[in-house]
């Protein structure tokens, strides 16, 4: 787990309005936007920002415009209480926690949508999903006006979607993507591995198994696209109880396939694991190391192990 | 013409990119945002911003987005020294005229939409240029942060389609509606205005007219949107060479047609005036005087009167 910072021990302020918000914050800020139900990944962004921030705001709001028909806004985890003293822990000074009518006072017309790069991979398989993402997202930002953004890379098409309407939109604020988090057996955190049985949480290792395997061809020098998604295929089928949705090889800034691994890219996979569905990624760059970014593993337990009776439906 | 400030004598300065502007800025900031070629009803927003703010800044950027195909972005007017004098004279302390790499330094693939306020009217009879004004006008305040921004009456439905954008976004900026600045003889100013030949300034009377017949029968206690619409719509066709468009009661915030005037509302016309397309609208407001805002008509010339040789394409 990501170590308490001792130099900040205030208690988390926890505000409702975007103007109380923006009162409650002074000097330079730092915004980790989330759906809540933190762990160790959220955590890590709240990290990564306290040396760089005078003032650390963590927005907590599960968005429903990012959710589609049938997804799981309404059983999404919500613990408001264990949140708010997880973020104390990290040095969060303020816990924006906006009610639905506080963000949507009247049923929000107006739409952010980024065409090119949402249309691939969690764009097709969840239509509207980004313009839900790249709504709230341009919103927490006008409205909080931090002067950085943490985003995790374990959503890198979400990041590279929220990089481009930034510049796009003239957003005054700096994104800053960090590094995935994984459990110590490789599987990428996630709020939704909440929903996993035992059975199911060993079979989900299938996704990152079959990253690394490609991150180690990819360190052996391979560089086709099509024999790194393979990989990451192969693993997948194996695994029974493992419904593969795609595997692909996509550059980072622009989201789109790339046949040969010649700049930096992200090679992602989707699946479903029983009824949840399931995302991970590696960072690829043959300017540098190749594997740039294989995530970060946590050395103990992490918040959601199975003896952890905080975790819902966990039984 | 709108008089000069004499408390506000410092020279205006011209920057080029939006750090620069947010730089110069001090205190509260008030915008006004425009496409240049200044005319008083541009000025009108500079002098109703000058008492309420520390610092206005107006931006001048002929915003490719909100043209259509065959629009008139190629030859819409320009002259940036002119423009310049024109709004040191009102008291603007800096003037924004980014060059278009400074806005799109990339083609930008985000675009922010407002449905249901955009679809009617100028949406309908130019497909895609509200998205390119909720676009434009979201980057100019993302990227400026003024505390109040202004625009005119003369583009009502944008005005709807930019408070509405504000509020769904959580812009915190205050949107404040002047009224329309009308010539001696009635003419709503516009930038477009310059289009016309004498014949056709002539000919274009006929929307105002008509506005003000509507505006009559109002006063006089008439509710109904078909009899307003149709007031309207007669002064159009008696003229030879206007070819009407449009007259339409709507809600000033929703921008949906009314059968009957029972809440604020406009009506708006437009009209094709030899190749010149020209709006024009009044407000209505049963809860006040009925009608509230015909516009602020000037006492003596305007900035394009025929005489006036500083008027392109007048001859």
């Amino acid at each position: 787990m990501v170590a308490a910072n001792p130099r900040h021990r205030r208690p988390v302020k926890i505000v409702a309005t975007f103007e109380e918000a923006r009162r409650a914050a002074t000097g330079r800020v730092g915004l980790v936007p989330t759906m809540g139900y933190l762990h160790e990944g959220h955590l890590s962004l709240a990290a990564a920002a306290r040396p760089e921030a005078d003032t650390v705001t963590m927005s907590l709001f599960v968005n429903p415009l990012q959710f589609g028909e049938g997804e799981d806004l309404d059983r999404y985890p919500r613990h408001l209480e264990r949140d708010a003293a997880l973020a104390e822990a990290v040095g969060v000074d303020i816990l924006f926690a906006p009610p639905l009518e506080e963000m949507y006072p009247v049923s929000p017309v107006t739409r952010v949508t980024v065409a090119g790069l949402s249309e691939r991979m969690e764009g097709a398989a969840r239509p509207g999903h980004f313009d839900g993402v790249a709504t709230v997202v341009a919103k927490l930002l006008a409205g909080l006006r931090p002067d950085r953004a943490f985003f995790g890379r374990k959503d890198a098409q979400q990041v590279a979607v929220v990089r481009r309407m930034v510049g796009d939109l003239s957003l005054p604020v700096e994104i800053v993507a960090c590094p995935i988090v994984r459990s110590v057996d490789g599987l990428a955190l996630s709020s939704r591995n909440a929903y996993l049985t035992a059975d199911e949480r060993d079979r989900a290792l299938a996704l990152s198994r079959g990253l690394a395997a490609a991150a180690d061809a990819a360190d052996a020098g391979e560089r086709t696209g099509s024999v790194l998604e393979g990989l990451v295929m192969a693993g997948l089928q194996e695994g029974a109880g493992v419904d593969p949705e795609y595997a692909e090889l996509v550059s980072v800034d622009e989201v789109q396939p790339l046949p040969y691994l010649d700049r930096p890219a992200f090679l992602a996979v989707a699946a479903r694991v029983g009824a949840t569905r399931l995302i991970d990624n590696i960072h690829l760059d043959p300017a540098e190391s190749v594997v740039a970014d294989r995530g970060v593993r946590l050395e103990g337990r992490d918040l959601f192990s199975r003896d952890d009776d905080t975790r819902p439906g966990g039984h």
